[in-house]
């Protein structure tokens, strides 16, 4: 419903992070010329983004993880005092993150969101892994979300954060479309992308594909299917659910390569959920069942 | 996490709808004096809101119910054709509500979301209706949703909108407090709050005392609860489904009215659920069990 905001200043280089990880798979390989902080640039379809986290609860996962090596923070200066700000200043010296007390002025020029909360930070994008990795036998049962085609970066962040509350333990995103981790999409997940794992593919068609093969249950979310979410075994099997573009649904080939579409009875006579919603309760659903199979 | 937008130009007046209701109930009886189409304007303690209606699935569902007599409808200019303003026109023909072609200019002037989507529609404030109504005993059995502090308009939109879908037969707001039925709360529920009925009350420990003494199962929703909302029998009993503020959750007064308190098990490292997501998800789970217990 929301359309993603434009990005300001496309275009724009900074130096890479100094700690930066490098990754064969996730990033393009070129350089990125010099410049100071501006905070939107040229981004390779293979970026997964989330190198630019505005908002407390995002910047304070962020620092409190360590997954990510900071490049910094910018607090903005004349707040008034707050635990939470305290906890991201705490964080950041405990983990020698320099930060900055920059004018409102200055960090609303650099935030690309409305909702920064006076706190934004800077750090390398994060790296994706791959469906192998995902499907890696030595944790819990793969609980997957593939994100075939969310395109309003609110929903993606929200469905995230949904998500990883509901225990997800990976998330599948095309490579070249769809909203990358924004700083919308990380403020939105409130701190989730920092605990989740990411996989990009190709092609969705193709990356179901490989899952069912690695004996995964994948399940797309339709609304006009006539099998009940709440009707289908899940157990404790590996599962993925598969969830399409707000508007348009599931395209034809993601459609063909579920094992099975389902969809939430709803009662109502408004028109459908939001899809990050769905999402929400599809994962919850599942983790439910997980949990009745286990006890 | 959103704050939200704050309203433009306070006080201006805009004349009465013709077709309005009268209500005893829910408004003020000051007269308004004329005006334009100032979009805001001070409105009473006891006024519902709703009066302004942005958004293509917000307006086609105001249209499309007729439970509300709509002043008029305004579209911007210069739009790509599309099949929804074309279902809004005919919509607007068929009841003979004004439909005036604006500049977009004028139209940003008078919207007060950001996502309008061209189209802006004028009607007289939702008539809230009593607690008792919402019980009354003709139609389903009661399944409430009591919105105890929710303050973001975008979470209470999005919880109508996932309420409506899953059945919710009525939602009680604290008359004096909370998100009024703003125009972003309308956006975001895309129509769902022409589907629903409310009811406000002065306090909400009294509403849910009155509820209680009515034979409703009232269940506060409460991450530090020790029960489980999967473990209560919930069947098809008469409930209501209790959502504190964002930050705060349920005010203390409010958690000692309820029957219960439970919540929604997370397996996740993030805080917590978003609001609505989380009133989603229990709205859901309610459904289920009374879908369970009938079939």
């Amino acid at each position: 419903m929301t359309p993603p905001r434009p990005p300001r200043g496309q275009g724009g280089g900074r130096p890479k992070p100094p700690r930066g990880r490098s990754s064969a798979k996730g990033r393009g390989a070129t350089p990125r010329g010099g410049g100071d902080d501006r905070p939107s640039r040229r981004r390779s379809d293979d970026e997964l983004g989330g190198d630019q986290v505005e908002g407390r609860r995002a910047v304070t996962a962020l620092l409190a993880t360590g997954r990510r090596p900071v490049q910094k923070v910018l607090v903005a200066a004349g707040q008034d005092p707050s635990e939470q700000l305290d906890e991201i200043e705490a964080l950041a010296q405990a983990a020698r993150v320099p930060l900055e007390l920059v004018s409102r002025a200055r960090l609303e020029s650099l935030a690309r969101t409305d909702t920064h909360q006076g706190v934004l930070a800077l750090a390398p994008s994060i790296d994706p892994v791959s469906l192998d990795d995902l499907l890696d036998g030595s944790g819990p049962t793969p609980f997957l979300l593939v994100a075939a085609g969310i395109t309003d970066p609110r929903n993606l962040g929200a469905l995230l954060r949904s998500a990883e509350c509901a225990g997800v333990t990976g998330v599948v995103l095309p490579r070249h479309r769809t909203a990358r981790l924004s700083p919308t999409v990380a403020k939105t997940a409130a701190g989730a992308i920092e605990h989740l794992r990411f996989a990009t593919v190709a092609g969705i068609p193709a990356g179901l594909e490989q899952l069912r093969r690695a004996g995964v249950l994948c399940l797309g979310l339709a609304g006009e299917a006539s099998r009940s979410l709440y009707d289908l075994p899940i157990d404790d099997r590996p599962v993925a659910l598969v969830l399409g573009a707000e508007e348009r649904g599931l395209a034809p080939l993601v459609r063909r390569r579920c094992d099975e579409l389902v969809q939430i009875p709803q009662l109502g006579q408004t028109e459908s959920l939001n899809v990050s919603v769905a999402g929400a309760i599809a994962c919850f659903e599942v983790a439910r069942q997980r949990r009745a199979a286990s006890a």
